[in-house]
């Protein structure tokens, strides 16, 4: 029940901080959308900003290893199934954009824990990516390169594109962008 | 001087924008920075949301030129001139990120004459850019391709590169990206 109550504001938060920005978002929304008193809400959290930063940590976590998870428990493919993860839209909100770079692009700037918390976040999906790339090339797919800058090449290319799908509200300019990224990264397979 | 005030206000507005968002914006600071009564600013614009609009259209148009407005008049060298307006460092501000990106993350989900300017000073700069890559290749540098599409993946590269560096706090990581992107776009060079 305890953990029930937790998640709840872990969710909503998540939800509410998505669609408006950390500093566009209500606590009172929030609280009325988790169906969690304020009151309540203080055994779990000191205030909105500890609420913020575990709620983005946490569901992003669980986002990336929904989409790119397993595959470094694969045994072959690697660059197909990560882009077989970057191409499937099923939980892609192109309005909303990527959760990640919004807060980066709101609080990276003005909030040292915020920093901290979102640089932590990018270069957890930065090395995921390299070690794929590590994996795909010791299985002999792709040839020697210089992983951790193609892995920064990967995620710069793909931030970018989920923010051109959400500047024009094309969902296209999304899959256009990708498609070429991937023929750019396919000149490294042997 | 009538002109002053208002540029004054287009300025200020600029700056605490580009900072702290338009939500986060304050409109005392902004005052205050320009040294311009509020009384003074109605004279000017209806309110926060209509300079604020305002001052992102006229300062990036204002900035994309001096980066990248001569190069559509030279006469050959159009993907080279446009890499060195990309990596010309001196008016990036990384700590800050991309004006542009910033407000598209923020706003462009929530409102919609944000969204409707944002996505006409996007367009604009990818327009430029096919421009471009047309007159690029009229001269023969560059061979035939969808330029449309090239556009969008050089624009959205370019972007993802500004991210990186704002989520590490490394302009490296932009520099990176960067050189990478060139190398690619160097492959249509005939």
């Amino acid at each position: 029940m305890k953990e029930n109550t937790r998640q709840k504001l872990i969710d909503a938060t998540y939800e509410e901080v998505y669609s408006k920005g950390y500093q566009g978002a209500s606590l009172k929304d929030i609280l009325q959308n988790a169906k969690v008193h304020k009151g309540s809400m203080y055994h779990y959290f000191a205030n909105k900003k500890e609420m913020a930063l575990a709620a983005i940590d946490e569901k992003i976590s669980q986002r990336f290893d929904t989409r790119y998870g397993r595959i470094l428990e694969l045994d072959s493919n690697y660059i197909d199934e990560f882009f077989k993860g970057v191409k499937d839209l099923s939980n892609r909100d192109f309005n909303r954009g990527c959760p990640v770079a919004n807060i980066i692009q709101e609080m990276s700037n003005i909030d040292d824990d915020f920093r901290i918390t979102m640089n932590s976040i990018y270069k957890k999906f930065k090395d995921n990516l390299e070690k794929i790339l590590d994996k795909s090339i010791q299985k002999k797919e792709i040839k020697q390169c210089d992983k951790k800058k193609i892995a920064l090449y990967i995620t710069s290319t793909l931030e970018g594109a989920i923010l051109s799908a959400k500047a024009s509200g094309e969902a296209q300019d999304y899959i256009d962008t990708i498609e070429l990224l991937e023929e750019h990264i396919n000149t490294l397979k042997i």
